[in-house]
Order: structure tokens, then C-alpha cells, then sequence
């Protein structure tokens, strides 16, 4: 019984995020959702991407938060139209929430909204936003087992951002396990290894996102 | 209309918990739930937990993963009884589906269950498994400010485990921000900061647990 509340629930998450996706499309604008465990390093990625990428593309940002507005509060440095979704205890982000925001947005002068969804490596990935395509990260610190006992994300993602790979040496980390495991849940997904503190391995993320973004918009009109 | 099937899922949910607490309080078995983020440590703590108290306390194990039995393979050096609940998919473990599992053990002769939740700092939170109490634990990578941004499992906890101590020279991770965020949530929750894989500051978290396993006992003999 659970189960079949739970596909109407995504039935009417797909239509809307049908909905979302089409309208993005029209104003050629890129949503990329980028989904992690807590504390994995999505805002932190977010605020490199916005140091670097912010004169190539005029960039917005969907906050999900289940409370506070801490992570928006880091990005208001920069300056792009930032909106914080407080989901109050929910556990994922969903296309009504996002469809509800983007009306805040003046999308003739955005070129990509990036989606910081809340700390979560399940339930995010069951909720189709309308995005162009999701990024997973994840950190090294979490160990080298999450792709394998959370393969849900790591098969839907467009690319993987191995995170904080300066504490290696300071954990039982295991690159060869985590890219076998990874390998065997999605044979050619990308694989960036970086320190978003440090900038350690980032140039090849933005070299991959500079092109990403413009395929996405191409791929998308030919649908 | 979500929140009200939300609402019947949680009340069953309930229901079906104090099943279970009233059936473990009487064969005296404590359950004890451990919450966190994937990669926070739960099942290290485990390990360390069953090398130093295995001999005080007898511990069965319930293992609760979305997919695989590495955490279980990891515990099967120890002459427990060990359950794995797969949820396929599923972000949270249920009282349905420990009830269910309870009858594989002998709880004649097991003083403790430990309960490994699924990797998820928000959805374990909202579903009650008939446990005495919930443990929290927290990774230093994931940044000091967990507290405050998902409260709800910090409001619930009994205790706190700060894990992986030994890495906060190599973080930002500030010891005053964590502490005070933790404080305006949960004024007197004890806190115990460890590093699980050096074994750093567990002594006094095993004394803490000492006491905290028959209480939980007597107090629900009381009630």
C-alpha cells in the first residue's frame, strides 16, 4: 500500500518536473542537481564554481535546506539570485518546490541555475527536479563503500565529484575500490577527483562543465 | 494530502514501535537505534563497541542497508547473531520491518540490540523502531554545522559521538561552532568526541554506555 502512495507521488513529481524542464528548455536555461551526503561538499563546490565560472555564464542558485539559510548565506558573496528552499523536515527537494521558486528568477538573464539539493544520498535521487542532469558528490571521508551500498544516485549522475581528496592520507580510503565499485554501477560515468578546498583537480571539472552545460541546452532542443 | 498519508504511515509506524518496545522490555533486551550520514563511522563504532563490551554485555546486531551486506561482513568476526534488513531502496528502517526480524533472534539470551539505521541524517529520525534510545553520530568531516542544519536526530539523540576527531587538524571544522549549535538544541545531551578508527576518547563513551544500558532497563520497568 505504501508503495503504491509512494509511485503517485512520483507520477505527479515526473508531470511536474515534465512541466519544469519543458519551460526551462524554452528559456535556455540549464538546471543541473547536484546531490551529496551531508557535509559532502556541495556549497563549497559551489562557491569554486562561482569564483571561477561566474563571467562565462550568468549563474542562479536553488538553495534546499530542511532549515536555516546557512548555505546561502556563504554564496551571498557573489553576485546571482540566490532563492533558499526551507523543506522544513523533508528530506529532498521535489519539481512543485522548484516550479513554485522559479517564478523569483528572471530566467531571460540566467544561464544555468544550479540546484544545491538537501544533504541526503537516497531520497533526492527518487525526485526528478527537471533538471538537465544531476552531479553526485561525494567525499572521500565517507569511505570508499558509498557507491556500491548507494548505487541509486551513482546511476542516475552525469559525473561523480570525488571530494576532499586531501584527507587520503589521513583515511583508510581506497581509490581502486571506490572506482571498481563505481565502475561496476556505471561503467562511463565521469570521475573528478578534487579538493574544493585546496582547488586541487577542479580545471578538469570546469573544462567537462563548460562543456556539459551548452550540450545539455543542444540535446535538449533536438528532443 | 502528502503530510496526511505521511501522518498514517508514522501513526502505524508507532503503533507497531510500541509492539516491539513492550515485547523487548519484556525479555530485558535494550535496543539501541545509531543514526548518521552514510560514511559517518556507525559501523566502526560497532566493531569497537562488540571488541571491548562483547564480554560484558551479549550483543546481537541489525543491519539496516538499502543494498549489500558489507557492514554485516565487516561484524561477522564477532560471535554475535547479526540480521541485515535490506531496505532495496528504501532511506530509513521501519518497526514493521524489525519486528519482523526480532523472531531470528534468541532475545533469551542477548542483553543489547544494536541497531544500525541506514546511512541518512534525516528520515530515521521521524520512524521510532521501538528502541530505548537513539545514538547520534556525527562525522568532524562533515562540517561543524550538522546541528543546526538537520536538528531533528540532535533533538531525539540520548548521545552524541563526534567521530573522527583525528582529522580536524586537516578541516575547518570549528569544536566552539558545534558544541554551541548542539548546546541551543539540546542543552544537556551528552557528547563524547572519538576518533573510532585510532580509538581516541571511547573510554569514556564505554562508561557512559555502562550505565546507560541498564538504566534504560530499569527505567522501562518503571514506566
Amino acid at each position: 500500500m505504501e508503495i503504491k502512495i509512494m509511485k503517485n507521488i512520483l507520477d505527479r513529481n515526473q508531470d511536474k518536473a515534465e512541466e519544469v524542464r519543458k519551460h526551462l528548455r524554452e528559456k535556455k536555461v540549464v538546471m543541473l542537481n547536484i546531490i551529496s551526503s551531508p557535509g559532502a561538499g556541495k556549497t563549497t563546490l559551489l562557491e569554486r564554481i562561482c569564483e571561477v565560472m561566474g563571467t562565462e555564464f550568468r549563474i542562479g542558485v536553488i538553495e534546499g535546506d530542511i532549515t536555516t539559510d546557512r548555505d546561502a548565506r556563504r554564496l551571498k558573496k557573489f553576485e546571482i539570485p540566490i532563492v533558499v528552499i526551507n523543506t522544513e523536515g523533508g528530506c529532498h527537494l521535489d519539481s512543485y518546490s522548484i516550479s513554485r521558486v522559479l517564478s523569483m528568477f528572471d530566467l531571460d538573464n540566467l544561464d544555468v541555475i544550479f540546484v544545491e539539493n538537501v544533504g541526503n544520498l537516497i531520497c533526492p535521487s527518487h525526485f526528478d527536479l527537471g533538471e538537465s542532469f544531476k552531479l553526485a558528490v561525494v567525499s572521500t571521508a565517507e569511505g570508499d563503500d558509498k557507491p556500491a551500498k548507494y548505487p541509486m544516485l551513482f546511476r542516475e549522475a552525469k559525473a561523480v565529484i570525488l571530494n576532499k581528496t586531501d584527507l587520503i592520507p589521513h583515511t583508510n580510503f581506497n581509490i581502486t575500490a571506490f572506482v571498481g565499485d563505481l565502475e561496476e554501477i556505471n561503467a562511463n560515468i565521469p570521475l573528478f577527483q578534487v579538493s574544493c578546498t585546496r582547488g586541487d583537480g577542479l580545471d578538469e571539472f570546469y573544462r567537462w562543465l563548460r562543456k556539459a552545460i551548452p550540450t545539455a541546452l543542444s540535446q535538449e532542443d533536438v528532443s
